[in-house]
């Protein structure tokens, strides 16, 4: 902040508050209320929230709490707010709000418009959060080590858990079933599909369709521990399956080799993308529609760096990570891994309990 | 649209564009990629959206989607919105954008500024939506109620699922699994907490703490079928229960029947209100501070309107609603009531199963 003189930091979202506060609440899932936390150039930050929220920031490390009965149609926290960042930032200080990518700026835009009109246009601050967020504490690692272990074993009993002749929907539940009994905290995030023969969509909710020989699947979740994401995949096959498949599921094996090969401190995210994704052109990928293949985890199911051709971040020890290569093996049938790993000084330490080498047949 | 003179309606957030286009998948929760949907004066829907959505979109009722390869932090969908927009609305034509209370616009501010610097301020275009989502369709009722009584067999079989000796985390964990297994795609929001004697935080996460006897218990959650949600709570005493506790319960328990027979087309939120409030005034609370009593239910955990004193929003047939009166009956206890219905000619339509007259006794 002094860098880039910064008098004052504004957040607003759920993961941004809780990154500074601890602030931890599904609550945030109901638009109604805006929520704020003012971060100053010296000591800890002061949270501007609905006094619905006070009990719970209460107990956190956070010493300031300030309220307002929210909602309130007429001033919902704006002048609370501007008060708290002109004690902070003084009348002319630098106010800075991250306005990046991986960013929004969460209350109503009429709300931020008005608050601009008072204290002035915002400095973009996205890459102060992103670069504390990007790398972990141990603490922080210790709760990732944890989620990807309960999937890993959730996963290795869903062969147990599934056959043909169940739903999608079946299958969905058994799993997310499976994953809660195991230790997990939630399963926020649970998508995947089953197609004869291949799957032509990875972010699916399930339907009733029912689960026939020959089918492949992919389940992919971001299962959470206080909080913290797992994000990793798995795919199987049910009863048989085409060379074709086994040769797809083959070629992201190898090109997430390839990756956790090329992790350690000192590379960029372009390097690791481009040593999994010469072994995808190896294999005759037709390419792929995800745009990345992977992304940092943390408090949110994706973070920042992008594995992508052009993303160029610098690789840091203790950065939390997933490689996701995926490629469409024939039109419309797309196979994507992923495995979430922990970057050391001597290279990647994985967190997820790494997928069979050929493609698991139930 | 052709009242307020706007010709083009842009939305970005993940309920305005389900609500449109029937795209539904927690993908959404990655903050990576922005999505958009313009909404034309007449014909369907255009989604703007990443080429990682596309077979998932296409798999909705809408014809013409449009995508880019995102993440591209160099123009990640602006200019192919900026396309649309314009073909939709002519080059001088007025764009509406929800900007008002209970809306935020998910996309970088950044891109939002470069958005507006091309195409010009927005229409604040609030009332249109809130005014679409507020009164629901008999098919969006008919998964509410499926919802409700999914959640309402799962409280009814916790008081055999739930004892002393038992942690906060172990009882969430047991509430979130039987919910499931009665039914339900998903329990995205579940809070509650365990006090001696009463509770002082009604959205908190489950800790390690042991449940004793003469604790109170609130569970309050919204889960989710097919989309649509329950919101609504329980409270319960292990052993014991004081005289005071069960008064508070008592009160808040009379002043949701009393909400119950004030709810009808063309009364406002604010007598709603003022009919629960009335009766807790007579049982002495100390306030409250969660701002409202009560709100709209749907695609969303908490919708418009909200029960307030100063809200009036005149009820209409076919909204789905909360009541949710709550007291603080002694400095730092709370109680709080909720149930679920649909607004009909005839009055309330119960949604949810009635909570028992007296506080229920594990």
């Amino acid at each position: 902040m002094a860098d880039q003189g910064v008098a004052a930091l504004l957040v607003c979202t759920e993961p941004e508050v809780r990154y500074f506060t601890g602030f931890h609440t599904p609550f945030w899932q109901s638009p109604t209320r805006p929520w704020f936390t003012v971060v100053p150039p010296a000591g800890k930050p002061i949270a501007v929230i609905p006094s619905i929220g006070a009990a719970t920031m209460s107990a956190t490390w956070i010493d300031d709490v300030r309220t307002w009965s929210s909602p309130n149609l007429g001033d919902d926290g704006i002048s609370l707010l501007v008060e708290c960042l002109r004690e902070v930032a003084g009348t002319d200080g630098r106010i800075g709000l991250p306005m990046g990518p991986e960013t929004h700026v969460r209350m109503p835009l009429a709300d931020l418009d008005r608050l601009r009109s008072i204290v002035g246009d915002f400095v973009d601050t996205t890459a102060i959060i992103r670069s504390l967020r990007m790398v972990k504490s141990e603490a922080e690692i210790s709760k990732h080590r944890r989620i990807c272990a309960i999937v890993s074993d959730a996963f290795a009993v869903l062969p147990d858990l599934l056959s043909t002749a169940m739903t999608e929907r079946q299958a969905f539940a058994a799993f997310r079933g499976e994953i809660l009994s195991q230790g997990a905290d939630d399963v926020p995030y649970l998508v995947g599909a089953t197609g004869p023969g291949g799957i032509d969509d990875i972010i699916r909710q399930p339907s009733d369709r029912v689960i026939e020989p020959g089918d492949l699947l992919i389940f992919d979740t971001g299962s959470t521990f206080d909080g913290y994401f797992s994000d990793f995949d798995r795919n199987f096959a049910f009863t048989h399956a085409t060379h074709d498949a086994k040769d797809a599921y083959q070629a992201v094996w190898e090109a997430t080799e390839a990756g956790l090969e090329a992790v350690r401190p000192g590379v960029t995210t372009t390097q690791i993308f481009e040593a999994m994704n010469a072994v995808l052109e190896g294999y005759g990928s037709l390419g792929n529609d995800v745009g990345r293949m992977g992304h940092g985890l943390g408090m949110q199911v994706t973070e920042w760096p992008s594995h992508t051709a052009n993303d160029d971040t610098p690789i840091e020890e203790n950065m939390v990570l997933t490689l996701e290569p995926g490629l469409f093996w024939a039109p419309g049938k797309a196979m994507v891994h992923e495995e979430n790993l922990v970057v050391r000084s001597t290279g990647a330490e994985l967190l997820s309990r790494r997928a069979a080498p050929d493609l698991p047949i139930i």
